[in-house]
């Protein structure tokens, strides 16, 4: 059973996986990606072949795969950094990603962190992302969907009773936002 | 019993009305005006003679008509669409729309709409409006108000476990926002 | 056993303390305030000597020292002003002031007021105090620190089913803040 679990959700285009990546090999945690999870589940049983179909499919099953996923991450030993979405939002369209039900599934959970990154920087990676659909990306709903994701995460920090950190990613000073969790994480995982 | 209840919210001055309406007749559902119903009771226990007298009884009145009204939404036929108020708003008073225990008596909720404008789009609106009774409302008020329904809908989504929309009404592009539910319908009402 | 308890909380540097000393003294009602019972109870177990020192305990030890507080509360007679933090946020972390679980404890509550004030004001005040940590403070971390804020009040709003009040104390304008707040006194605490 993880005798620790921090999630980590953050804002599309704010940095998470290299940071998660990173926070894991200095803290010595384990990953557990909640979307590959749910993907292997979904392969399995025929729903989805990648993780874009994931995404559109019918709310119920995106719950269910999630539910399935939760599961097996608190079968993993160790500290488990647990990478995640507050909500899995495209275009307008927000799946709760940590929702009441499976979040009492979740045993363990010392901490939350959401990483955020300033509006322009995000507008400006996204840009980058040949992956990405939504057109037009503006002002309007890089701050639509921080508001989703902080609402979520003070959802789950507060039937959790655990504390909730924001950290923000400032453009060009990844080490400055790596080293600021690390200080925190004698808090959350030990 | 209900099929399928859509549940859609607005900022006031965002045109929900309207658009709800256009969505009935194409979708072929019901509406159910949890603030007309509130207001039938209100006035059959001689509480309140309009929706103006409604808004401004005292806050356990409200949750009684509310739910109230909520039960004879679950009797309806077919598909609903539930127009209401993510939190009911007044001059910075803010009655949860969708508190959680009269959120657990909604059967076969499938999803959120949040009906959303512009900053500017809807202080013009507003100023319009000849029954608005708010002075001097500023950019900050708007925000205020859209913090507080994004995160009574967060609530909703994640005690529900069911999609959250929000969609934009910009000004002058009302075919194109009312389209954009409409795409998502078959998702949630068939 | 508390006749009515009136919720406040506030931005830090919005001037919740001031506005709360003046309401108690207007409406005759008792202040509770959960962070120097907390001192109280951390003192009296060796956990922490002065505030600053509380608020850097490990998050279980808060939420235990929190409980304690909220059920201290409860016996106090008359109408109660709860002074709290909507979070306890510092440098980034948030610890949920009225979490699911001591929510529950509350009896009677009639009502949540959020005392906040515009951006660029926060700052200035927060500027001035020596005893503030956190450097650079800026538009984002403000705006971040309300967002969350009122995250957690909706979600205490939508729970206990009461009204919650934003009140914007404007630099030079504390009377008007206050008699804006007074005003709503008689729906919550008669």
């Amino acid at each position: 059973m993880a005798e620790r679990i921090v999630i980590i959700a953050g804002s599309p285009g704010a940095g998470k996986s290299t940071i998660i990546k990173e926070l894991a090999r200095r803290s010595k945690c384990s990953i557990a990606n909640v979307g590959s999870l749910m993907l292997e589940h979904a392969k399995a049983r025929g729903y989805a072949a990648d993780r874009d179909a994931v995404r559109y499919l019918p709310g119920k099953i995106i719950s269910e795969l999630r539910a399935q996923a939760l599961s097996a991450i608190n079968q993993m030993p160790g500290n488990v950094l647990l990478d995640t979405h507050a909500s899995v939002g495209e275009n307008g369209r927000y799946i709760p990603g940590l929702p009441i039900d499976t979040l009492k599934e979740l045993k363990n959970v010392s901490g939350l962190v959401y990483i955020d990154a300033v509006t322009e920087d995000i507008i400006e990676r996204r840009r980058k992302d040949p992956h990405r659909k939504r057109e037009n990306e503006d002002d309007y709903m890089v701050n639509e969907q921080r508001i989703i994701n902080m609402s979520m995460l003070s959802i789950a920090s507060s039937h959790l009773n655990v504390p909730l950190f924001i950290v923000l990613n400032r453009q060009g000073r990844l080490e400055e936002c790596i080293s600021e969790i690390e200080k925190r994480f004698s808090e959350l995982v030990i």
